[in-house]
C-alpha cells in the first residue's frame, strides 16, 4: 500500500513534500489527520501515520514508519527519525533531533535543541539490531540542548534541566539536571517562577533573577 | 499596517520569503533595510524591523516582533523565535536557536549551535507570562554548542567556553565555562592564541595544540 | 575554472543547488562523482571536490574547498563549513556542524548535533589566521551532541560519549566522555551491548538498561 491519505483542511505551503520515499524498506502509506499546518520545507515519509492537527515549523523532516497522535507540534528544522511512537499534544521544538526508535509520552514538551541517542557503543556488531531511543514518559518537559542517552526511561511529568546528559533513568516527578544528570529534587516543590525574578523593563529581555543564579 | 518595505540592492535567493504570516496576532510589516544578502531556504516574518545589510545563510528564519540593527549576519540553520532585540553587527552563527525575548547587544558573536532557553520550569502556570530569553551583551564571544538559561545575563565582552552551560550571570569581560559555567579568569588574561599551538601542515587542520590541552 | 562537473547516476530532489557561488574568493568548479543522491534543500558550493557515492539528508550544506572521499554521507540539516577534507565512508549525521579546517579520517562517524569549533578565543586578533577545526581520527565515534575543541586531535577508532565537551587530545581506541571529556577505558574492553539491555516489547523504545544506567 503506497497510498497517501490527507484529512480535510490541510494548509501546506508551496514547496512542503508529503510521501517522500524511503530508502530502506519498501514505499508504504501516508497518513495525515485532518487540520494539519505545515510549514515551508517541511518533508513528511511514506510510511508514516500522524493524528490530526500536526503543526510544523520550516524545513522539518518527518521519517517512515512513525505513528504521531493528535494535535502534535514539530518545529522549525527537527528531524524525527523512522519507528518512533509520539504521544497527542506532544510538543517537540526547534533543532532537535529524535532518534530512531524513542517513545515520546502523551503531553510532553521538548525544548529546542533536544537530541537523542538510540545507540550505546556505535560501531559494535549488535549496534544496529538493538538500537533503540529512550523513552520519553507523558508530560515530562526536557530543557532546552538537553543529550539523552539510549534506553534511558525518564518518568511521567520529570523536570530535566537544560544542557543536561542523562544517561540514567529518571523518576516520575523528579527534577534532575548536570552531566551526567542526577535529580536535585522534585517539581512539585519547585519555587514558582514569580518569587525568582523581577522585571527589567528596559531590555528586550524583560526579566532578571532575584539573586543572579539559576542553579549551582 | 501588513505592508512589506524592502531596502535597495536586496539579493535573495529564489525561494525566499519575505513576510510570512504569523500564526499568533495580527498580521504585521516587516521592514527589511538595504543591502540584504538572503540565501535560499530563508524566512523572514511580518511585524519584524531589520537595519541595512542583513546576511543570513541557508534555512533561516527570523520570526515576528524582532528588531535588528545594521550589519547582523544569521548563519545556515538558525532560527530566531519573536521578540528579539539584536544590536547592529551581531554575528549568529549556524543551527543556532535564539529563543524569544532575548537581548543581544552590539557587535557579540553567536557560535554554531548556540541554544537559548526561556522558560526557567516548563509546565509552571506562570511560564507562558514570564518567558524571557537571556540577555547577552555588547562584544560578548559565546562558544560552540552554549546553553544559556533563562533571565541570565552575561556582561559585555565575556567569553563562554564551548559546550558551556551558563547558569547564572557572567559579568562583564570575564571568561567562564563548565556545566554549570563558572568564571575561570579574565578575557584580557587569555595567552594569545599563536602561543599555545604549532602548524601542522599535513592536516586540513592546519595546527595542533602544543600541550594537548585546551582547558581542564 | 568555474566548471561544474557531476558524474553519472546523479539523483538529485528538485530544488537542490549545485555550485553555489561563494561569498568568499573567487567562484571555482565543482567536481561531484557518479552516483550521488542528493536529497531536498542540499546546497553544494563551488570550489568543492567530491567523490562517488555522495548522499545527503535534507537541507545539507556543503561549503567551499572541501574535499570528501568516496561514499560520504551528510543527513539533514548539517553544514559542512568551508576548508575541510572528510575521508571516504564518513558518516555525519543530522544537525551537525563542521567547522572550518576540519580533518576527519575514512570511516568515523559523527552522530547527530555533534558541533565542531575553530576558534580558541573569538574575538582575538590571531583568530581569523589561526582557525582550525579538530581532527578526528580514521574509524572515530563521536556521539550525539559532542562539541569539540579547536585543534583537539581525536585518536582512530577512539569513542567520545554522548554530550561530551572535548577539550584535549584522546588517543586511539580510547573512551572518553564527560564535560571536560576525560578517559573512562579502551573501546576493547566495553561491555557487549546485548549484555546491559533486556526487551521492552510494548515500547516504541524496545529495550531497556538491565540496571537503569549507562555510565555515572
Amino acid at each position: 500500500m503506497t497510498e497517501i491519505q490527507i484529512g480535510t483542511g490541510l494548509h501546506a505551503d508551496p514547496g512542503v513534500i508529503l510521501g517522500y520515499a524511503p530508502a530502506r524498506g519498501e514505499s508504504r502509506g501516508l497518513s495525515l489527520g485532518p487540520g494539519a499546518r505545515l510549514r515551508s520545507g517541511t518533508v513528511l515519509y511514506l510510511g508514516t501515520r500522524i493524528g490530526a492537527g500536526l503543526e510544523t515549523g520550516h524545513h522539518v523532516v518527518i521519517r517512515e514508519d512513525c505513528v504521531l497522535g493528535d494535535d502534535v507540534s514539530v518545529w522549525t528544522g527537527t528531524v524525527v527519525d523512522y519507528g518512533c511512537r509520539i504521544g497527542a499534544r506532544v510538543k517537540i521544538h526547534a533543532n532537535c533531533y529524535i532518534a530512531q526508535y524513542t517513545e515520546i509520552g502523551e503531553d510532553a514538551f521538548l525544548a529546542p535543541g533536544v537530541t537523542l541517542a538510540n545507540d550505546l557503543y556505535p560501531g559494535q556488531p549488535s549496534s544496529a539490531e538493538l538500537m533503540a531511543g529512550p523513552a520519553i514518559g507523558p508530560g515530562a518537559q526536557i530543557g532546552v540542548n538537553v543529550t539523552i542517552l539510549p534506553y534511558v526511561r525518564i518518568g511521567a511529568g520529570a523536570l530535566i534541566g537544560a544542557g543536561s546528559v542523562v544517561s540514567r533513568n529518571i523518576a516520575a516527578g523528579m527534577v534532575a539536571y548536570g552531566n551526567p544528570a542526577v535529580v536535585h529534587g522534585e517539581v512539585a516543590g519547585l519555587t514558582a517562577i514569580e518569587h525568582r525574578v523581577a522585571p527589567e523593563p528596559e531590555s528586550a529581555s524583560r526579566y532578571r533573577l532575584l539573586n543572579g543564579v539559576v542553579r549551582s
